[in-house]
């Protein structure tokens, strides 16, 4: 059996695979000075067709949990923005023969996946996994899918 | 003193402002089953720009409140996605010579105002009033203000 372990996400760690989205660093002061904004925090792309906003609701799982299939979205980037304060699992990978990356939010993080980055199917860790998702709405299928053979566990 | 009372953020009583954002109504099973996809919510509009993603950490209010300001995208329509649970205040309205009107969200909703919506500023009731922003990011100021001269009394 193969196994990881999922770390802290942090935009550091993160940064080859995706955007963390958070309200961390410089910001703009808007509202009459009662908001502030974190402005333009994931590298978007769409390629040659449009941005759209669904609502993703998943059943949540516990940790360890088994990782046997992951996805690729060759098309366009993904963002998952979870509508509850609760820590979700993400795991990144470089490719299917690559050992996967595991990153567990602080439940006041959002992600944005680059273009093309392969990825674990979301992984809530309580009800409910309720997710806003900013990705590419066009004519193409933009999925790629790979199931391990010999599957990964991800452990806290 | 001009007051107004908020009612429930339904997608019926919204659609004119904008979209609600929600898992509600058709969607698509995902992620061998475990993730329902409710696709492309948003009447999203960028013009000649393109899409941003933006985090708001907006300081919480209490109702009853004070609306004295609004605001307008002229160049893109604007979504706000809480990422908590907590319920929040959304105000629109026709123009700034019409009575606005108030919505609360149910704690899993969020929203997208269509472009040129004349709306109050983000205002959440809980704390942290954390949001995801997608609007447009562009050359332009893309922002038109109101301040009332004689101000509204919100009451939940």
């Amino acid at each position: 059996m193969r196994q990881i372990t999922a770390e802290p996400l942090t935009q550091p760690a993160f940064a080859r695979f995706g955007d963390v989205l958070q309200a961390d660093g410089d910001f703009r002061l808007i509202n009459a000075g009662l908001c502030r904004r974190h402005h333009d925090l994931g590298r978007l792309d769409f390629g040659d067709a449009r941005a759209g906003l669904s609502i993703f609701l998943a059943q949540p799982r516990a940790l360890p949990c088994q990782l046997d299939l992951i996805e690729c979205h060759p098309d366009g980037s993904q963002a998952f923005i979870p509508m509850t304060q609760h820590p979700f699992l993400i795991v990144v990978t470089a490719g299917p023969q690559a050992t996967p990356r595991a990153f567990l939010s602080n439940g006041h993080q959002g992600i944005n996946l680059l273009r093309g980055t392969w990825h674990g199917v979301l992984t809530p860790l309580a009800d409910p996994g309720l997710f806003a998702v900013v990705d590419r709405i066009g004519a193409t299928p933009n999925l790629l899918e790979h199931r391990y053979g010999d599957p990964w566990t991800v452990t806290a």
